[in-house]
């Protein structure tokens, strides 16, 4: 062994962290590339360097050098939170076996293109089996996490997503919400009631239309082609590395309205991404901070930019051109209309900002309930749909649009959901915070420019990486740790205004 | 340690082959989707893998159990098989420091993204100092494994690709056709001067229906598309794993001719690596054999079937409905014109038969003066150039259409270039022989029938994967060891007859 503790883990981490980026691409290629016929091989790939990864991770040597490396990782900040997230990482893998860490990965490979069909046909039994077997080795992880981490078995699933967070907070916090959106929800519909219905564009809007328009605003928002591409999945998600960065969508030939919003949306989180620091490219530390403030930017960009009344002045023009659209539907304010929308639906990606809390409100309560045994896969359609009769009084009519319609639990990613609504309360506290400091972004938006809100991410988030918790990250960027408060002014003032 | 020394190989070896499957698909998405400003990180994911990967290989106990495991793998020959085939990985492996291995990877795909840039400018100065680097480590390598395998230099690297390939047997055989093809070449140019010059099919030919035509006639040749794609790069290649087999081409709006029969030549890549055995998925002895007969199956499918008179009589039709098109130019027998034409170029993908090994013969001798020290890539122009006009009569008015038209060198394959004539010599006499067995083959190819001819290539060549040695392979399935006279009679028949 040569150069001291800290140097050591920093090569090692490099290596870690190229896997990881090699992981990542094989995953966007098997969502937007692999052919069906290639799931077992790509299976097998993902299991050898997942399990490689973790082997890298625990070998005896890195327990014993971050032992030693914090006189090393002195007095620079960001090497020891670098060092800091090391230890993180290493306690989460030191708590499974490499058997188990090839097991999940295995399963969750094989769930997920189960799934693919299952949802096609919206066919919950033909899941079922490998649900029920992933789930089985989920809960094993969790508690052995639990243990190693001295936090409850869903509580170590969560820390892996959003490192710190704890149930206990967001039970708090989605007790407020679920306290105040039923109200809210109320007052809206009430209010809007007899109101005149937005105008539909008349489609049929070409793919290759929808594209050309999409590509246009994302490099706008600022989106580096250089460093990135936009495809199409299933699933939409943002994936690849801070150096690649690769976002997809789903386009819908008579609509292209859910598809366009859902670029924005991925082109948030690519914005975050690309502006990690480049200084740390690889490290732990120049990672994003957790999927909490990974959600808050694509939140950010969609709910507080791209659903204004200012961004949809400067884009009415761009859809009206790009779709050679002409009459009352392209104006701005009826795209407002639109994009403002309130009404409870069964699919969550398609949710309004009022009633999308509740989805994930319910998907928190399943995932909880199944992590601690409470609840079988089994019964899950039953809860599935009992649940969303409770919260948004609907009776889901299938599965696909019930339990089947999110990859997440299928691709063994659980403790993941409550992310997604803490990550919209987090979206409005920053962008709060930015309009306080750059009171001229509003009015940059609705010229087209927004250099003015994402420089100011670019510092205040962004450029971080993990250097901070996200509580401190929060704290710093905009005064105070993770509240309701921004969230709800914003949702009075856009819906009640 | 559990098991017998062979199981614990063959675990191994599975690894091993998901690492190299993984970087199959970091390779074909460089190549394909990857946008620029990903070079960097893509490089560091590839040495990374293949680091790791050597490790994997020369681990102390890898040697230990490859000098016991003879007794575990008796008496089934494909598992004594596969023992040889680690054996000389692994001999390969160990010649090379993890050092050595990692500086190859990064230098490559350095070295490549430099010389797509300089390709397109046809500036050979801007990837000089690249090359020249790449090319001293591949000597230094070339070196260490001549040492470890008791081979020259060149035939070490050769043997990389060709096993028991050697430069000795290639002259004699080279020798052969370089005495033979200048006389021929006289002959079909002196036979074919005033005869009537083909009808130029009238473009543009949209992208969107060549690519219709040409995964119409993939499928027909038997190309399976749930274990495989179609799309566009720079250079055109075969890659992927045989259960997701990814091939290349790239359009050009004013020709379809090239793009259509550059597609059905990786289609015989690509049937080849569908049809290893399935059984020994990701051991060595699943691999296919080498790269004579990889070359050799894509140059049987397109020089043998697809620029016959019958494919193209099945063909024409095909082709003049996928363009709508008309008139004499769509005819089968203008078709096959074209197809046969011979005249010496500067581009080698764009070669005849007749002139194609003097493109090859060209690269080989250069590359191994390269390798011995005898010509600095300094003076690669010149030399290329000098090359040309001596066995083309041609001089090349820039580098790219020259010594930067190739990829190979640039992304370090050095050693490769004799496997295509090779190749097409032993297509003609693989050809040869199952048209011996199955005399109904033409015919059948006439009628866009061509299962009698697969069935014979799996069962002959494609399912024996890396059973048997190239020579051995090739007196099973054609009653002798490689030689010229099969080729020699096929030009002599199609270009003379």
């Amino acid at each position: 062994m040569s150069g001291d503790a800290y140097d050591r883990l920093q090569d090692r981490f490099r290596r870690i962290g190229a896997l990881r980026d090699a992981e990542a691409m094989l995953h966007w290629d098997l969502a937007t590339m692999m052919p069906k016929g290639g799931a077992v091989a790509r299976g097998e790939q993902l299991a050898t360097l997942k399990a490689i990864r973790h082997g890298l991770l625990t070998a005896p040597e890195v327990g014993c050098d971050l032992a030693t490396a914090d006189a090393d990782a002195q007095p620079d900040a960001w090497r020891r939170a670098n060092l800091r997230e090391m230890r993180r990482i290493w306690a989460h893998a030191t708590a499974l076996t490499e058997a188990q860490v090839e097991g999940l990965a295995r399963a969750s490979t094989a769930c997920e293109a189960v799934w693919r069909e299952a949802r096609a046909d919206s066919d919950f039994a033909r899941v079922l089996p490998s649900l029920g077997h992933l789930l089985d080795l989920v809960r094993e992880a969790a508690c052995a996490k639990a243990e190693k981490l001295g936090l409850s078995p869903y509580d170590a699933l969560l820390d892996e997503f959003e490192p710190d967070g704890r149930s206990e907070d967001i039970d708090r916090l989605f007790a407020d919400l679920a306290a105040f959106l039923p109200d809210l929800l109320a007052q809206v519909t009430e209010r809007r009631a007899g109101a005149a219905r937005s105008v539909e564009p008349e489609g049929p809007f070409p793919i290759d239309r929808q594209r050309a328009v999409a590509l246009r605003l994302m490099e706008r928002l600022g989106f580096d082609f250089r460093h990135g591409r936009l495809d199409v999945s299933l699933h939409p998600f943002c994936g690849g590395t801070p150096d690649d960065v690769r976002i997809t969508t789903r386009y819908d030939e008579a609509d292209f309205r859910s598809a366009l919003m859902g670029v924005l949306h991925e082109t948030g989180h690519a914005l975050y991404e690309r502006g990690l620091p480049g200084d740390w490219r690889g490290q732990p530390v120049g990672d994003a901070r957790g999927m909490v403030l990974h959600e808050s930017q694509s939140l950010l960009i969609e709910m507080q930019v791209c659903r204004s009344r200012q961004f949809l002045a400067y884009a009415a023009p761009v859809l009206r051109d790009g779709f050679a659209g002409d009459g009352p539907a392209w104006e701005a304010e009826n795209l407002y209309a639109h994009y403002t929308r309130v009404a409870p639906g069964y699919i969550r990606v398609d949710a309004d900002e009022v009633t999308y809390p509740a989805h994930v409100i319910l998907r928190y309560d399943l995932e909880r309930a199944m992590i601690a045994g409470d609840l079988q896969p089994a019964d899950l359609p039953g809860a599935w749909n009992e649940g969303v009769k409770r919260l948004l009084g609907l009776e889901p009519p299938e599965d696909r649009l019930g339990c089947l319609q999110d990859i997440h639990w299928y691709d063994g990613a659980w403790g993941y959901f409550p992310t997604y609504t803490l990550g919209a309360m987090a979206a409005a506290q920053i962008f709060q915070a930015a309009v306080a400091t750059v009171p001229a972004i509003p009015d940059d938006i609705a010229r087209g420019r927004f250099a003015s809100l994402v420089d100011w991410l670019r510092a205040n988030v962004h450029g971080k990486g993990s250097l901070l918790s996200t509580r401190d990250l929060l704290v710093q960027a905009t005064g105070r740790p993770l509240d309701t408060q921004a969230f709800k002014a914003h949702l009075q003032r856009r819906y009640l205004g």
